[in-house]
C-alpha cells in the first residue's frame, strides 16, 4: 500500500463495480468510457503530481496518523502550512487540468469530519471521532479518492425535510439494526462520484429537533449495492464520446445524480446519526473548506483562460491592442482576488479542539462570492478577446475532409508564423473553457448557492464591533 | 408571388441546392437536417407572424416600391414608425423563438444598401441605387430571406487587406468581365446562411486608396456555384441531431463559415466596386442597424430567461425568496435597458438623402454595449436563480429507462403541484438558453466586437460641445 | 402677466417673505444670500432659456388652458411630443447649469395632479380637477415655480403613519373648517423650496383605510404663515457664502427641511383629502414623472463631467492616453443610457383619462436604476481621469497671496499653452461636480430610494407573459 | 528618548516652525489650528495605540538596530510577521480614526529605502545604506513621524522631466557642494506633512540616462528653510475651522502642496543621487508597500462605514429590510476583499538582499485595484442604506436655536428608543465618511493612479507560464 501511481489509481477504479446509467443505458466499463475517463484523468493528475519530481514536495506529506507519506488530499490540516498548501495545490492543478480535478470535495469532507465528529463526541460522549480516524487511515493507506455526498435533491424548497410529501428527497435512515443503518435518498451534482472509491455523506442543511433521521454523516463505497450513479448531460458531453473536437485534449468533468436506493452502511462508517444540532456544523465546515478550495482551483482555471486569451492574441495578430490587454488585466485581477482571499483565509486559520485547523470563514466566503460573480465575467472577457470562432469553429472532421479541409486551413489561418492547427486547437480549448456546463455552473453553485456565501459573511462578521467603532467616532456614548 | 406562408418558405428552401458541409460530410437535404431545420424554423417564425391575426399588422406593411403588402424584413425604413417597428418585432420574435431568428441581418444589409448605394451614385454618378431597387423588388415580391456576408476571416489582424500573405482572407475581386465579377474569400459567422435565399455581401472594414478590389457590395444566391457553407460546431449541436434533450423544443441557431471559392456575380447585383471611401459607410450603417436590431431581439431573449427563471422559482418552491426576486429584477432591468436605448435610437432617427431613415448611432451603440456585457450576466443570474441542475440534468433517455426513470422522476420532483416532467423540461430549456454557444457568443461579438461599439459612441458624440459646457461653467473664456 | 424674464423671476422672489433658518439664524434676504442665490440662479436658467432665441422654441409652448405661451415647466404633457420635450429640456439645462435646476419637481407634481385629481373626481364625484385647473392657470399666467413637498420625515420606518409615537412625522390635517384645512408635519429634502413661489404637497406613500388624515394633496405659497424652511448643510456650502472656490461660477443647489407648523390651506387649493386609495396613485405618478426627468438632467450633468474630464486631459497632457479615453467612453455610455431609457419612456407614453399623457413606468424606472448606481461611478471615473488635485487644490486666496501665489502658479501649470488659471478653475469645477452633497446624494435618493425603482419595474412588468413564453418554448402545456 | 506618548508627540510638533499657508494666510500655530489639529490627532492615534494596554503588543516591537522598543511605524519589516502586522495595525487604526491616519506613508518610504539604498550600494559601491541606517536610528530613537514626498506636480504629462518648459515641475538638484545639495520643485498631495517631523523624498517615476538631476532620494525636516506647505482645500474644511458639524468628532485629514523653494539637504541625508536606474525601484517599492498599507486601513474605514450604516438602520427602523442587509453584505465583502488580498500579499512576502521583507506585488496591487473601484461603491451603498439626510441635514447651530431647534428635534426623530441627537450625530458622521474629499479621492489616486496598479499586475504576472499551461492543454507542442 501507500501512495498510488496514477496508473494504479486507474486500475483500482477498474476493479470497482458501480451501478451507472448514462443516456438511458447501463455503463459497465467506467474506466473505458471516454467521457468518464476524461474526468478520471483529471483526478488522476492529483496522483501524477506525486510522481513529478518538481511537485512531489508540495503534494506529499507525512501523516502522523499512519506515519507514512500520504497524498495531501487525504490529510486534514494540522497546521497553517497545511491550509496554505491546499490552496497552492489547487491552483497548480487548475493549471494542469484546466477544469475541475474533482478530488477536493473528498478532502473537504475529511476536514469537516476531523473537526465535527470530535466535537459531537465531546458533547454527547459518542464514539464518532475514533471511527473517523479508522476511516481516515483506510483512505490514507490506500491513497483513495472520496467524493462529497452533500447536496440533497430537496424537493420543494419552501418545505423542511419532515414537511415534504416524499420524505426521501432528503437522504435519511429508513432502517437500522445491530450491523448498521439503511439509508434512502439522492444526492445531486456528485462531481467525480465514479472517479472516487468512497462517497462521504454529510447533511445538506441545518436541522432541528424532530429531524433526527436526516442528521447523518457516513461513508460508503462508490460501488455499494443499491447505489446508482446517473451521469447527467453536460453541454459538450458528446464531444468526448465521439473523440472529436474535445478542446481540452485530456481532461474533463462529469456530474452524476447519485441515488441511495436503500443502501446499507455499517456502524463503523457512521459519523453522526441523530445529533441534529451538529448538522449545521457539518455542512458549514464542509462548505467553508470547499469555498477555500475553489479559491485555489478556480484561480488556476483563470490562469488557463488568461493564457488561452493571450495566446489567441498572439495568433490573431492583436497582441498590441491596448483594449484587449486591459481585458486580460481584468482577468488576472479576478484570479488573484480569488487566490488572495483564499490564501488569507488559510493563513488566518485557527486550531479547533480536535487539533485540526479551520480556515477563516469570512475570507473564504469573500473569495467564493467573487467566484460566483466573476468567473462568468472572466469567461466573457476571454471570449471577447479571442473572437467569434469560439461560437462556431468547424469540426476537426471538416478540417480532415479532403475537399473542404484545405479551404478551411487556408481561411482559418491567422498570423503567418503560427500553424493554422494551433489556432484551431486553441479556439477549441477556449470553447471548452467557456461552454462546458459542468464546469461553468459549478462556478456559481459549487460550494452552496451564492446567497449562502453572502449570509455567511454577514453572520460571521463582528457587526457589533463595527457599530461601536462608528458610534464612538460620531460622538455617541454607549 | 407575394407574402409566403411559413410552409411555402420551407418549400422554397427545399428547392435550393447549396453546397454544405457539416462534421466533414456533405449535407444534401438541408431542410431535412434536424440541426439546420431548427434554425430554419426560427426564421420561419418571421413568416408565421404574418399568418397570425394578432401580429399581422405589426409585421406586414405596404411597400411603396411594388405597391403590395410585404414582410417588414424586406422593407428599409421610410419613417420613424418603420424604425420603431423593427425593434418591437424583434422583441416579439425573441419571445416566440427564444433564440436568434436570423432574419434581421438581411434587412440590416438592405437598410445599408438603401442609404449608401444612393450616396455613392450621388458622388460618383454610378448606377448602384437603381440596381439595388431592382434587387429589393425581387426580395419583396418573392418574400425572400437574405443573410449578411460581412465578417471577413481577416487573417493577421495587425495587417491590412493588401499586406496579408494570403490576399483572400479579405473577400475580393479576382476577375471581371462584361457579365460581371468573380469574387474570392470567406465570410465567418454566417448565421442562418442556409435559411436564406440570398447572401448580401458588404465590406468588413474601412478601406483606403489601393484597396479597391476589396471595396465590394453585392448579392448572390445562397446556392451559387462555388459557394460553400461549412456549418461550424456549436456547444449543443448533437442534441438536435440526436433529437434528444434539445431544451428549446423547436428553435435553434447555426453559424456556417461561407467560402466564396471564385463565385461569379453579374453586374446587376453589384452595389459597390472600388469606391473605397464608402466601405466604412457600408459597414458602419449595417452595424448601426444591426446593433439596433439586437436591442430588440436580445431583450426578447431576456424576457424568455426571466420567464424561465421565475417559472423555476415556482417549480422549486423559492418564489418567495427575496434575494432571488432581486436577481429577477436585475434581469428585467437589463432587458429594458437594451430595449429602451434601442427604441430611443429609433425614435431619434433621421432621414437620409435616399429617403431611408437611419437610427441614432450613439443610442444604438449604447444598447449594444450593454448587450455585450450584460447578456452574460443575465445568463449567470438565471443559472443562479434556477439551481445546479442546469449543469447536469440526466437525459430524457434516462427518464425513459424503465429501471432508473421512475427513480429520477421521484427524486427530480419539485413542488407537489408541478408535474416532474415540466420541471425537467424547464431545466433543459434553461440549459439551452445558457449554454448554446452560437447564441451566447453573438451576445458579445454580434454586430462587431465590443470595442467597435465603444469607439463608435466616442466618435459620434459631440465632445467639443461637452467641453464648452464645462469650460463655461468653470468660468473659462473660450 | 405671461412669461417672466429671469430678472422678473428674481424680483418676484424678492417680494416674498418666507421664514428661513440657516446655521441657526434667520435669513431675511433670501435673494441676497449668496448660497440661496446660487440655487435661484439655477432655476433662473429655466427662465433665461425662454429669453434665448435658439432655445425659445423648445421651452415655450402654447397652453390650451389659457391660450397663451407658457413655460413648459407649467405645462402637463398633452402629447408624446410634450413628454419628449421634458427630457430634452432637462438634458439641455444639465449642460447649462451643471447641477440640479430644481424646477422639475414642481412640474412633476402638476403632471401627477393633472392625472389623479381627475381620476378621483371620476370615482368619488369630488371637484378636485377643476380646482387643479384653476391652480394651473394661476401658475401658467404668472410663470411661477413650484416645489414638490412629497418626502415626509417618516419617524420610525418600520411603523405606519398611525402607529408613530408622534403622528406629525407624516404630514396630516389637524383641523378643518369652512375655509379650509390646517396641516402639520414636515417635508425633507425640499430642493429649491425658496426658489419657488409655491409648494405642492403630495402624500409620501400608499395609504389605507384609517389613514385619511394623511391622504392629502394641496398647494401653499412658500411664504405661508407657520411654514419654516431650515436650509440644511451641504458639503461645499461655505464656499458660496465666502464667495471663494465655488467651482461652478454661478450655479448651485440647496435643500431645506420644510416644517408645516400648522399651516392653513384654503379648500380651493386642496386636491385630495381622505381618498386613501389614491395616495399610492399620487406618489406613484409623481415618482414616475420625476424619474423620467432625472434621465434628462442627469445625462446633462454627465455631459458636463465628460466635458470637464476631457478638458482636463487636454490641460494635463494626457489626451492621448488610451486608458483614459476608455473611461471617458464609460462616462458617455452612462449618460446615453439614462437618456435613452428616459426618452424611450416618453415616446412610449400613453394618454390618461384626463387627457394628460403618462410615461412608460418600466422604462422610466430602468433609467433611474442606472442613475442610482452609475452616477457615482461616473464621478469616480471623472476623478480618476482628472487627477488628485480634485482633493486638495489650494484656495484662490492662496493663488492671490503675493508670496505663495506665484509659486503656486508656477507649480500648478500643466500644458504650456493652457493658462494656469484655466487648469485651476477646471479642477475647482470638477471638485464641485464630484463632491457637492446636495447634488450627488440626489443621484441616489432623488425620486425615491433605489429599492423603490426596482420594485416598480417588477410590479409593472408582465411577468406572466414572460413565463408563458418560456413554458411554450420548453414544451410545457399550459 | 524612546516611545513618545501622544501628548509628547503633539508637543514635539509644537516646537517646529514650518512655513505654512492656508486660505492665503500664514499659519503660525499649526498645532492650535483646528483643521490641522484634526489631522494631527489622527496620526496621534498611532502614538496612543502604544499607550493602550490591549494594543501595545501589536504596535510596539523591539528594533534590532537600536535594541529598544519602537513604534512599528518606524520599523521596516524583517519578517513575514512584520509584514502582516502592518496590515492589521492599519485596519485597527481605520476603525479607531475613521479616516486616514497619515503615518503609513513615512513607513512605506522607510521600507523602500531599506531595500533600495542597499541595492544601489551593492551595484555602485555607494554608501547610501549606512546613511539610511543612521537616519532610521534617528527616527526610531525619537519616535518621529515621516511623510512621503513622492508625487511631483509633473507639468505636462506627455513630456519627460527634461522636456518640460519649466524643469522645476519635477523636483531636482539645482546646486551641490561639499556640505550637500540644494533641491527645487514641488510635491503634491502631501497628506499629513505638518503632522510629520520629516519629509522623505523619493522620485515620482522611472528615469533614464540624462535625467540624473531628478534621480533623488533624501530626507528633510518638515520645517526646513524654504520649504513651504500650502494646505489645499478639502470639501468639509471649514467645518473643523468653525468647530461645527464636523461629523467625525476628533479626526480628519488635510493634504498640502509642499514647495521646495531651494532647500538645502546635507549629504548625510541623501539616499540616492543620480543612479537613474534605481528611480523605478524606489517608486515601485514604495508604491507596492503603500498599496499593501491601503488594504488594511481602507478595510478599517469600510468597517466604520458598515457600522455607521447598520447603526442608521437601527435608528431608522429599517434593520429588518432585506434589501438593505444585502447592501451591507456588499460593503463587508469589499472590506474583506481589500484586507484578504493585502494580507495574502504580506504572507507571501519574500526577503530582499538587505534583509528587509517585501510583499507580493501582484496581490498588493490586486487589493489596490479593488480599492480604487470599490470604495466609491461602498460609499454609495452607505448613502443608499442611510437615507437622504446625508445630503442636507440641518446644522447643529439650527438644533441649538431656541425657535427652530425643538422643531427639528421633533421631526428628525427616528425610532422611539434612540435619542434624536444620536441619529443626528450618526448622519453627520456618515456625511464626513462619504464626502470628505481629501479622504475619498485618495481611495482612487492614493498610491498611484488606478492604471499604475493595473499595469503592475500585468508586468509582475508570469504570462508565459499561463500561455504554456493553455497550449499544453490545447494539445499544442511548444
Amino acid at each position: 500500500m501507500g501512495l498510488k501511481t496514477k496508473a494504479e489509481y486507474v486500475e483500482s477504479l477498474r476493479e470497482m463495480r458501480p451501478t451507472v446509467y448514462m443516456f438511458g443505458e447501463r455503463v459497465k466499463d467506467v474506466v473505458g468510457n471516454p467521457r468518464l475517463r476524461a474526468g478520471i484523468e483529471s483526478t488522476g493528475m492529483t496522483y501524477e503530481l506525486a510522481e513529478m519530481e518538481e511537485h512531489r514536495e508540495l503534494i506529499v506529506a507525512r501523516s502522523p496518523l499512519i506515519n507514512e507519506p500520504v497524498n495531501r488530499f487525504n490529510l486534514p490540516p494540522a497546521s497553517i502550512a497545511d491550509l496554505v498548501a491546499r490552496v497552492k495545490i489547487n491552483r497548480l492543478l487548475g493549471n494542469l487540468v484546466g477544469t475541475c480535478h474533482q478530488r477536493c470535495t473528498g478532502l473537504d469532507c475529511l476536514c469537516a469530519l476531523a473537526i465535527v465528529s470530535f466535537d459531537i463526541d465531546q458533547k454527547h460522549g459518542t464514539g464518532y471521532y475514533p471511527r473517523f480516524l479508522e476511516f481516515l487511515k483506510h483512505m490514507q493507506r490506500r491513497d483513495l479518492t472520496a467524493n462529497a455526498g452533500v447536496t440533497d435533491v430537496k424537493g420543494d424548497r419552501s418545505l423542511g425535510p419532515c414537511q415534504q410529501p416524499d420524505p426521501d428527497v432528503f437522504l435519511h435512515v429508513v432502517d437500522q439494526g445491530e450491523e448498521g443503518i439503511v439509508v434512502k435518498g439522492a444526492k445531486a451534482h456528485q462531481t467525480g462520484s465514479l472517479s472516487s472509491h468512497e462517497i462521504i455523506v454529510l447533511p445538506t442543511r441545518a436541522l432541528r429537533a424532530g429531524e433526527e433521521e436526516f442528521a447523518l454523516a457516513f461513508a460508503a463505497p462508490s460501488d455499494s449495492k443499491n447505489l446508482i450513479h446517473v451521469v447527467g448531460r453536460s453541454s459538450l458531453d458528446t464531444r468526448e464520446l465521439d473523440g472529436c473536437d474535445c478542446g481540452n485534449t485530456r481532461f474533463s468533468k462529469y456530474c452524476p445524480t447519485v441515488i441511495f436506493d436503500e443502501v446499507f452502511v455499517p456502524w463503523g462508517r457512521v459519523f453522526m446519526f441523530g445529533e441534529v444540532e451538529f448538522a449545521r456544523e457539518y455542512v458549514g465546515r464542509f462548505s467553508a473548506f470547499h469555498r477555500q478550495s475553489h479559491g485555489g482551483c478556480k484561480a488556476g482555471k483563470i490562469d488557463c483562460m488568461v493564457g488561452a486569451a493571450l495566446t489567441m492574441m498572439d495568433y490573431n495578430g492583436t497582441s498590441q491592442a491596448s483594449h484587449l490587454k486591459q481585458k486580460a488585466i481584468d482577468m488576472i485581477h479576478k484570479a488573484e482576488t480569488l487566490y488572495g482571499c483564499s490564501l488569507a483565509a488559510s493563513y488566518e486559520g485557527k486550531q479547533e479542539p480536535s487539533g485540526t485547523f479551520f480556515i477563516d470563514p469570512v475570507l473564504a466566503n469573500a473569495s467564493k462570492i467573487h467566484e460566483g460573480k466573476e468567473m462568468a465575467e472572466a469567461i466573457r472577457l476571454m471570449i471577447d478577446i479571442s473572437g467569434g470562432f469560439v461560437a462556431d469553429l468547424p469540426s476537426e472532421k471538416d478540417f480532415a475532409n479532403p475537399e473542404v479541409g484545405p479551404l478551411l486551413a487556408k481561411y482559418l489561418k491567422g498570423c503567418a508564423e503560427v500553424p493554422v492547427e494551433n489556432r484551431v486547437r486553441m479556439y477549441r480549448f477556449i470553447e471548452k473553457l467557456a461552454l462546458e456546463s459542468a464546469d461553468t455552473v459549478s462556478d456559481i453553485h459549487g460550494g452552496g448557492s451564492p446567497e449562502a456565501h453572502r449570509i455567511t459573511i454577514l453572520r460571521e462578521s463582528d457587526l457589533e464591533a463595527k457599530k461601536r467603532a462608528a458610534r464612538k467616532l460620531a460622538g455617541i456614548d454607549d
